[in-house]
Formats: C-alpha cells, sequence, structure tokens
C-alpha cells in the first residue's frame, strides 16, 4: 500500500503528466474501456459541507477507485485551510486490495487544468494567437497555464465579475511572457481560443460575443443550475464533452438540451477525437466547444501517474497494510 | 492519518465493542442523527469482481466515511486470499480531510454479527434457551458466536444446505460448552431465536416451521433476487431492520412487500427499538424478524472504535498525509 501526501504532489506532478494520463483515459472513455460509476454527492447537514465519490475503472489502464473529499465551505475562514478537500484512494483490480492514497487537492486542480488544455489541442484551430479566460480566480491560472503550452499565442485577454481578480491571469501571461489585457464581455470576439472558468449560475457570455472558428472550453459547471455561456451558443457550435450523460444532466448542456436547442446525440466525446473516430474540427469556421464537467476516472488516472512518479522518486511511502 | 491494517483487527475488536457500536449507530439512525448514502455497487467486468462504495455520515457520533471493495470471486483459487475485499476510509466531518483507513475484511464479519445480536438482544423472548442456525459457512460462525453472549442458551441446533458444514456450528456450540444438534428444517420448531445466513436464491424456511414466539434474524439477503424465507413468514411475524429503504428494496422484506403482504410502513426500525420509541415485542407468541440488510454506517462505526482503540494501544500507524 503506497501513499503520496498532498505536500508532495507539486514537486511531482507536471502538467504534462497531467495532460497525458487526462488524455488517454478521454480515449479509453470513448473506446469503451473505461467508466465513471454513479456520483454520490451530499449536503450532510455539517458545516454546510459537500461530500461524496466519484469512482471508475479504466480497463485499459487498470486503474480502479475513487475520489473521496468534497467542499467545507468554513475551511479556509475557520482553520486556514482550502475549502476544497479531496483524496484519492486506488484499488488493485485483480484482486481488490486497496493500492494507494494519494492526496487530490492539487491533483483536482490539475487535472481540471489538463481537460481544457486536451480539447484545446485536439479542436482549437492551429493558427490560435489570442487566449481569452472568462473567470480569473484561483482554477483559472491553472487552466491558463496549461493552455498556453497548446499553441503559440499571442496575447491573453480577460473578464471576470470582479475585476480585482484580474492580476491573477495578468501574472500567468507575464510568467509566458506575453501581454495581458482585460477586456468586456465583446470584446472576447477577439480571441481563437477562450476558457471560461466561474461558479456562475447564469450565463455569462451570450452567443454573438463568439467569433466563428473559436474554440471555447466551459469549465466551471458541474452542478444542476450553473450556467456560464448562452445555451444558444451551444447551437451554434459543435459540442464535445468528456461525459454526455454528466454533459446534459450538471454540465453547460443541460440548459440547451432542456430548451431543446440541442439533443444528446449532437454532443460528441472528446476522447472520440483522441481516438481519430471522431475527425473534431471540421472547419477554420466553425465554433468548436467542450463541455468539461469533470469526472472520477480523470482524478485516478492523475493519481496513478503521480504514484508511478512517487515510486520512481522514492518518494511514496510504503505501509504494510 | 491513522492506518490500521487488516492483521491487527483481530487482535483489537472485540465483540463488545462491535456490538457497542453497532447498537449505537442504528440508534442514531431511528432518531435522523445518521443516515447513509446511496450504494454504489458495479460489477466491473473484469475477474468477475463486484466493487463499490457503502458511505454515510453519523451527526451525533461524528464519523464519516466509506467503505471501498467487494467481492473477487476468484482471489481465493487464484491467489489464496480471501474473496471478499474491503477497506474502510474515515473522514474528518469538520473539515473534509482523510482521518483514518482500516482493514474491512473482519471487521465486516464482525459487524454483521453484532447486528443479529443487537436485535436478539432488543427483541428475543428473556427465556430462550434453543438457538437455531440455517447456514453453517464462514459467516455463520461469527453469527453464533455474539449470538450466544446475549441469552442463557443450552443448546445450539442447526440446518445448512451441505450438511458436510454443520461442524463449524458444533465447534462454536462446544466452546460455549453447549451440545449441538444437526435438524431438518422442521425441527427448527423447537429455537426460540433463529438466525438464517445463506447466499440463497430461494426461500429455505417456511412460516410453519417457526414457532410463536420465536425471533430470527435474516441476515443473508442483501441484493435483489435473493430469499431465504417464506414471505408467509414476514406476514405473520412483526418486521424491524437496519434501514426500511434497504429492507424493502434489497433484503429480506422485498418479496413480501412485492407480493403485497406487508407494506413499508409496516416494517420498524430495530434503532427505534434500542431508542425506545418503538415497544419492540409485544408478547411472548409474537414472532419478531429482523431483516438485516447491512448498511455502511456498520461499517464506518466498527472501524471507528477499532481506530480509538489501536490509538490506545499505540498500534495505529500514524502517516503524515
Amino acid at each position: 500500500m503506497l501513499i503520496v501526501p498532498e505536500r508532495e504532489i507539486a514537486d511531482l506532478m507536471t502538467r504534462e503528466a497531467a495532460f497525458a494520463a487526462v488524455e488517454k483515459v478521454f480515449a479509453a472513455m470513448a473506446s469503451g474501456d473505461a467508466y465513471n460509476f454513479p456520483v454520490v454527492r451530499e449536503a450532510i447537514g455539517h458545516e454546510d459541507a459537500l461530500y461524496g465519490f466519484k469512482g471508475g475503472f479504466d480497463r485499459a489502464g487498470l486503474t480502479l477507485g475513487l475520489k473521496a473529499g468534497g467542499y467545507w465551505p468554513n475551511n479556509l475562514d475557520k482553520r486556514g485551510i482550502i475549502n476544497h478537500q479531496s483524496t484519492v484512494f486506488l484499488f488493485d483490480p485483480d484482486t481488490g486490495k486497496a493500492k494507494a492514497m494519494v492526496g487530490g487537492n492539487l491533483l483536482t486542480a490539475l487535472r481540471t487544468a489538463a481537460a481544457s488544455s486536451v480539447s484545446i489541442r485536439h479542436l482549437a484551430r492551429k493558427d490560435a494567437k489570442v487566449i481569452g479566460m472568462i473567470g480569473a480566480g484561483h482554477q483559472a491560472k491553472f487552466q491558463l497555464r496549461a493552455a498556453l503550452e497548446q499553441r503559440d499565442f499571442d496575447k491573453v485577454i480577460g473578464w471576470n465579475l470582479h475585476p480585482d481578480m484580474l492580476p491573477n491571469l495578468e501574472e500567468v501571461a507575464a510568467e509566458a511572457g506575453l501581454p495581458f489585457e482585460a477586456v468586456e464581455l465583446d470584446g472576447m470576439q477577439e480571441a481563437d481560443v477562450m476558457i471560461s472558468i466561474t461558479s456562475s449560475f447564469d450565463a455569462i457570455l451570450s452567443a454573438g460575443q463568439v467569433a466563428p472558428g473559436t474554440h471555447i472550453a466551459c469549465m466551471g459547471t458541474d452542478t444542476k443550475g450553473k450556467q456560464e455561456v448562452d445555451p444558444q451558443l451551444l447551437a451554434k457550435a459543435t459540442v464535445f464533452t468528456d461525459e454526455v450523460a454528466q454533459s446534459v444532466s450538471i454540465g453547460e448542456a443541460q440548459h440547451a438540451v432542456a430548451q431543446g436547442l440541442i439533443a444528446e446525440g449532437d454532443i460528441a466525446q472528446l476522447g472520440a477525437v483522441i481516438n481519430g473516430s471522431h475527425k473534431g474540427r471540421a472547419s477554420d469556421e466553425e465554433i468548436t466547444l467542450f463541455d468539461g464537467t469533470g469526472v472520477g476516472l480523470q482524478d485516478l488516472a492523475v493519481a496513478n501517474a503521480v504514484v508511478e512518479l512517487a515510486v520512481e522518486k522514492g518518494i511514496a511511502i510504503e505501509v504494510d497494510f
């Protein structure tokens, strides 16, 4: 039984390893080799916490297990620790024995960033130059950093409900030697690639604020009722997702499907593009939209990768369990 | 973060501690202080394994977490390890951080035995003398050992589909200095207390084979389709259970409810008897039946108890996680 504590993850895990793990498991999901279990998510009636389990099995990668944890909104104020708390547990699919326990906080940020990054690699125009960010919180920095590696961008533009957070984006742009510009939502028409990463419950971006040929990754909507973009944008775009069942129920597509603007059958798995069974972007004018809902298999994939890295570097704690 | 490996459980955990933990959490469930999460149970399509999660939260005992694992039918033949493999993970309900990891194999056997034992303490006649066992496998020994502590029994009788396993029961009876007698099912009318613990998919015991005044704990039915007793017995008996929702869907009561012989509202929680909000047995002639389906909170309760014992004895492995 191997243990990789949260504090070790930052030095072990790379964006490249997270990207490779998430790309591979998306492909496995689309080819039927990997599937997610039903999600358990409970408001436990204590500390206003949301707690639950996201599990799955990847038959190709032989990765079985779950991420357990959730959101404790009072952690930061009361205890000075982050509100999102999670742990990944891996099991040996040959025997059912517990195999590894891995801190899941940073991994969750990295796997979410990797998902939009994988969508950009496979769906954005090759000549994309301007990346637009909607949302400038802690997670937005992860998304932007991973995204910047996928194309030869020459400018970052950004919008946030509270403009005082925009320096978060400027900081990441500066790391990559790129200029940053704060824009109004109409200014997003300049973007070739966009990422929305907010906790919004109302559409922020209208369909007209997205130029032809744009790839947009909607990463904030992971719950019934959340929403980042005008459902008309999904009608206009070719829609891809990590998992169709989640996309139509708790993802960005829930609203367009509920309004009859698109049907479940109109949504393709990003993994199918990775596998080559879906051709992906059809033209330079097409808008492609990735609805990133977040699945347990992503967590298992990055946790498995970090365990391998920890073993290689002699950092994994071994417990005779 | 504390770890209690499987190998330590046998020396740490006592039947008394398991009994106390299960009795307390049944009471908490009935008073609305503790609840079980939806169960995830998946045939993963690898090694014919069944894998899943049983979680819950006990607000009274501040116990939060899950048991993960399942059934790997090839383990024993292929690898010489037991087929049931599970691990319990406890979380701090104040913060969401992982708190403890505990081997769940022996604990599962002990908490299942504790459940029928709790039902006997609260529902069997005080003057019960003969205990009848239906089923004589590995788990039957746990059930019998725990049951024998609850009344001043003077004889054990038993039946098993394969009579060559009956020496299992004889062995436990002998430990307690009691005679054992193998009987036909009709002979079960001699029993004052009965426990059925089989993997049957058809009724074994008919209603006429149970004498007035008997308490019977049906412990084998935990899945749709499984069945140990004639549904008419449930119509005749006063039915108690650990969790009503499980009792009517995957427990012994599923058949009587499906046939309209009893309704969900006829089934009481054993915890209500423990709490005193249900009077329990009404007369010496009443047949009481406990439908033990097995809930995640039982696993969390015994795991929590064993962690406390391991800390007291300095056996818990502490990992800076």
